[in-house]
């Protein structure tokens, strides 16, 4: 009738071993794994930290803060993954690529599913702000071989470093998204505009830990990319500025060295024409290299 | 003018220490301590478990629902803290008592400050519900010397398993609460009622993944204390009833061996008279020893 399972006395020694006898009926395996696992580590950095009850009641006042940040517009836990590396860290699990692949970054919380396809070439940006840039390249498999008919889906924030969904109304709709489709010799163009770096939503409980943490809440300028083609793994990425003044503390963690592009200013005024700006603009040349799936 | 601190790239193997690197220039180091030794622990099991990134985004939900069912009256966090044993950790970490003293467990959401100060014998079962229950002992040092003037502060849950704070308007007020203090010879005694098992809330997200892992909501039969004199350690505590069903799987792990009291049935008319009932009553006799402070 009732659960007399005898599990032993809690007692700082054996607290983990004991909370994980207690889960021993749980049908979800997988749970129960996960839920010990967590146990045996929070326990260990509790055993670890000795925190006061003071202490502690601030933490679970921080989760509940968190928690009352989140709404169907902000995710502030994820956002206090991010800054954790946890995300990150997540993300490597789930994506370890053979080598001569093209690494992965987080996906962000931007990605919008219904961007527009586009004719290779197209200019995505839509607001006329900012410094233009050409980006080329290649998509290739880990022979060096071209891949035809991969879709890339193309994201950034503009030149305030805000993404058009953060400025409804203001930034026209779908403004710097874009989705291309390779063709038998498997290149990719697009333009768009120089990317700036931008922050996080600092205005909740994680942006504070952050201030707390001596840490700044900018994120270095990047493009997203999501690469799709039949046969081959996806590829959630990113390509970054390397002379972005936070190249090297990206407040999510999300730069790889594999990850940084050049940025060539283009001042030749022939180039210009055959690149369609009138005036400077920057090139961007980057190939990527997709796993078989 | 920016962070260009160099902290190396973020991999798989390097990732807690990455996030640690970032953290240097917190001003406090407590607080950097704390998220340092968290993100270790926290990095490990990850690696650990391995999730998907579905599996990490439902752990997102889940903690963002835990956020939002709390408000001013449910603190959901504290929930999850206490069925994972953390409550109980935590408790046990800054309660390390000298041999001899007594033990301390969970304070528990359900203590009031200003319960009303009672001449020793009181009844403070106000309901009128339940099996009649007499509690006596002593307050003692480590020595075995009688503690005068100790303040014994106990509250327990009525007949039905609710605290009056639960059922304001249903219960009077201040139903089985009361404050007593000891005399020269460090005696205490009330009359209260036979207390029973009880469910912690169970209708948000701590209840459904209790029952996700084969896990009841139930907390053995207990009643509270808090003890405090000059000169001592105050003392958080339960006395537990050891013939309840859930005495071996105590929803919040706060039960420990020491903490058993031993419910007499007294049917004799002449003690039940003594002790002011008119019926057959509990008797609790129980000490407890305080640490020196």
């Amino acid at each position: 009738m009732f659960d007399e399972h005898e599990n032993g006395y809690f007692t700082e020694e054996t607290s983990a071993e004991v909370v994980a006898a207690r889960n021993a009926k749980a049908e979800d395996e997988r749970l129960r794994d996960c839920v010990n696992i967590l146990v045996k580590h929070i326990h260990a950095a509790i055993k670890e930290m000795e925190p006061s009850q003071e202490e502690w009641f601030k933490t679970i006042m921080f989760l509940t803060e968190t928690g009352h940040t989140c709404d169907d517009w902000r995710q502030e836990f994820i956002l206090l993954s991010d800054i954790m590396g946890v995300s990150m860290l997540v993300d490597a699990i789930n994506n370890r690529k053979p080598s001569g692949a093209s690494e992965s970054t987080v996906l962000g919380p931007f990605h919008v599913a219904e961007a527009p396809e586009l004719p290779m070439g197209s200019n995505i940006c839509l607001d006329g702000k900012g410094e233009p840039m050409l980006v080329r390249g290649r998509i290739l498999d880990t022979d060096g071989t071209p891949v035809a008919d991969a879709k890339i889906d193309v994201w950034q924030a503009n030149d305030e470093g805000f993404y058009d969904v953060q400025q409804k109304g203001i930034q026209p709709d779908f403004n710097l998204r874009g989705v291309f489709r390779t063709g038998p010799d498997g290149t990719y163009s697009f333009r768009a505009v120089k990317p700036k770096f931008y922050p996080i939503p600092d205005d909740g409980p994680v942006g504070k830990l952050l201030r707390s943490l001596g840490r700044h809440p900018y994120r270095p300028a990047h493009f997203h990319y999501i690469l799709e083609a039949d046969g081959f793994e996806s590829l959630t990425t990113h390509i970054f500025d390397p002379d972005d003044p936070y190249i090297n503390s990206d407040a999510v963690f999300g730069v790889k060295e594999s990850l940084m592009a050049k940025f060539d200013l283009i001042e030749d005024r022939a180039a210009q024409q055959e690149a369609g700006f009138d005036e400077a603009f920057y090139l961007v040349e980057h190939d990527f290299v997709l796993a078989k799936g």
